[in-house]
């Protein structure tokens, strides 16, 4: 869940839990990509439910851990685009954040059954609560 | 498998497949990091079932394509530690490859069924993949 600390969290440098949000959104997005790339062309339902997989499994790993205590601002060059309303809006962060978690598994069910039209529905919803995130609580480039 | 490039990988700039790659190996040693104070702390069972997943989703996400052509250097302010033999070396990075997701799905498995000692065992696999790919195929620091 977004808001808990975890006792791995306290033990992850501020500026590595930058780092390591900014790499699962990054390895997300490379997988959306894929999926994108499988809608709009010929589909290979293998490489679908391996990228719904990777992002369903980034998505459940409890990223909330990675926003701790001195990670709203850049630290030396490890710069972070993440808004300050991030850390104050806790319910409504939540509610994405478990919208998202749900849209994510959900994408990795119906890649599963290889139902593409089921799949570019699931996919839709999960680009929505990127963008409903993003939206809010990241900062332009 | 990592020897295949993929319709995708051939869209994805060779700057942004290091970026990726980079991604995908960071965000797993921040699981691999929160299985391992896990196995020397308190266990808690739901955080190594995600982490384990997680670590397994990207392994099994096809990172092979992202070694595409042109990925073999510093592209711009893009760094890169791959080493060449990476790239001509295709059987043995092809072994650990299977081996390291193998690995990673054997972890999954037992995270799932909460068992520490078991884990404890598959954390040990994964991390002597990760090793043999980084001794042979990544530039030190
Ligand atoms: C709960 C909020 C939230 C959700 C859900 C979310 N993001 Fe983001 N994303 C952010 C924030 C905040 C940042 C800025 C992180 C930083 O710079 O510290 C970000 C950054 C990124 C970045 C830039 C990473 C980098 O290397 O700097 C990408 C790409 C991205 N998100 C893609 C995605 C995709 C794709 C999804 C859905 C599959 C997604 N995000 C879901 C909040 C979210
Ligand atoms: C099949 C080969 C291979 C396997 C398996 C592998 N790595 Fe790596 N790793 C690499 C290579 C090559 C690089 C350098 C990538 C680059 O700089 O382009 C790398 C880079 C990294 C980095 C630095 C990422 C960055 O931000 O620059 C980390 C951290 C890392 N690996 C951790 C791991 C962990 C943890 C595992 C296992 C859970 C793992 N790796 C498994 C080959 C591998």
């Amino acid at each position: 869940a977004l808001s808990l600390t975890t006792l791995a969290s306290a033990q992850v440098k501020p500026e590595d839990q930058i780092r390591y949000r900014q790499a699962g959104y990054s390895f997300m997005s490379w997988n959306m990509g894929k999926i994108k790339t499988n809608l709009e062309g010929s589909y290979n339902k293998d490489q679908v439910i391996a990228a719904a997989n990777a992002i369903a499994g980034i998505a459940n790993s409890g990223m909330g851990a990675l926003y701790g205590p001195g990670t709203d601002k850049a630290i030396g060059n490890v710069k972070t685009r993440v808004k300050p309303e991030f850390f104050t809006d806790g319910d409504n962060v939540g509610k994405i954040a478990r919208d998202f978690n749900a849209a994510a598994n959900e994408l990795a069910k119906v890649a599963a059954s290889g139902d593409a039209a089921a799949v570019k529905t699931a996919f839709g919803e999960v680009g929505k609560n990127c963008k409903a995130c993003h939206d809010k609580y990241r900062l332009e480039d």
